[in-house]
């Protein structure tokens, strides 16, 4: 079984949501994205291949998001199974909103200035800010990370910088900050901005032993006296925090932003 | 009018195609985002909330993707638009699939370690690769973007790491590489991975701007030279390039995608 997500935008949204579709089934699948599918003659040329592979009885599926009339009739005249994320939906919303829908209107994903600028600015501040970088651009962030080496601060940071326009820097925690009681003093005025993030120990093993096997920092005894330790300074200082190990980076990023009360920025 | 997009996971899913429903009809929204939503009591809470703006004369419509029965049907009950993004389109697909729907398979954005473990190696990639940093990791790059400083390649290259798994290098191309003719030494060896990012020059004057007031780096002159220089090179060494301007990062990373027939690294 061969799945398409065609659009003629980047297809992000016709792969996001057919691939959560795909999600409620125990089928293995061939995944292809069309993106930028927007002329008459792509349509057609597409139609043909889903034909030839119908023809080596291959079974397609096909997941799409086209605003032009002319062109999604193409796509549904193919031989195939072809879903229109739109179709359904449409009409009933425009009852809700009490206003038509507009094909030309439909800009997913473009750009929109102010969003941009404020990602960017958010991704060189992450950068900026990565790893302990600088402490001194604390006032600017909106949340700092904190956590043991490999523990998922730095994708976390750029994700919440990209998806979100979050700046979001990054402090990690090592031996240093075990000595003195309580959070670093660095971290201290900014304690209302602070997330901690933790891991199971064999899995900070294994990760760290992908970085340099065989050292006392990748050891499991290491790893686990380390997270024993930031756990502890999480639970004193009050800190929330939240174990990524079996989490991605979209679930991570999008549980930290419900528990702080932060909302994307728009610019 | 307020949109909420509801899910029993990240949300991320509901946010991208409400998203693009509503890139559909030229009306001002406020959004809001409820992931993990995934109690009855929290189903209940929130249908409380939509029933008291209701009272307030408030206009609200609900995307939501919730794959328990009992929590969807507390969703559905609720006294405004809910729309479930996924019920439309889950019975033809399982016709057209020949298996049922299983609500407890769906895991969309779930980890899946293999794809999670290749995208942190990307991110690390990017990073240590990242503004020409480190030329000699480049057998490594699936792709080196080239560019004039400001023209977007470090979001685009984590874009391509978070997103696609894709181990995407940059390279700074600066006066130093205008005077000697075509293409910088280091880069020549990797012709066929190179990709090059170009810009308006006023649009880069306003980026430079915003960096560095009134520098020569900003100057409107010095911006047009960099970018002529760039785009000769792009020419004579005929390295595709795109010009980002009106583009977001998920267009920009898309059409690279498409256009170096790049493929998501799924570990």
């Amino acid at each position: 079984m061969k799945v398409y997500f065609v659009s003629d935008g980047t297809a992000i949204t016709a792969e996001v949501f057919g691939q959560a579709m795909l999600s409620f089934f125990d089928v293995a699948v061939k995944q292809e994205s069309v993106p930028f599918l927007s002329t008459l003659d792509q349509a057609h040329g597409f139609c043909r291949q889903l034909q030839e592979e119908a023809d080596r009885g291959e079974k397609t599926l096909v997941f799409f998001t086209i605003s032009d009339p002319k062109i999604r009739a193409v796509i549904e005249s193919c031989d195939s199974h072809c879903y229109n994320l739109f179709g359904e939906l449409l009409s009933p919303i425009e009852k809700a909103l009490g206003v038509p829908a507009q094909p030309n209107a439909q800009k997913a994903h473009g750009i929109k200035a102010g969003v941009y600028d404020c990602r960017i600015d958010a991704i060189n501040y992450a950068l900026a800010n990565d790893d302990g970088a600088s402490v001194k651009n604390y006032d600017e962030a909106e949340i700092i990370l904190l956590g043991v080496s490999r523990s998922g601060k730095t994708p976390t940071s750029l994700y919440l910088a990209m998806q979100y326009g979050i700046k979001a820097a990054n402090y990690p925690l090592t031996e240093d900050d075990f000595d003195n009681v309580g959070l670093p003093k660095v971290l201290k005025p900014h304690k209302h901005k602070l997330f901690g993030l933790t891991i199971n120990p064999d899995r900070l093993h294994e990760i760290r032993t992908g970085r340099m096997a065989a050292s006392k920092y990748a050891s499991s005894r290491q790893c686990r006296y380390e997270l024993d330790e930031v756990e502890a300074i999480y639970r004193q200082a009050r800190v929330p925090f939240l174990n990524t190990t079996f989490l991605s980076v979209e679930e991570i990023s999008t549980r930290i932003m419900a528990e702080m009360h932060l909302s994307r920025n728009r610019g």
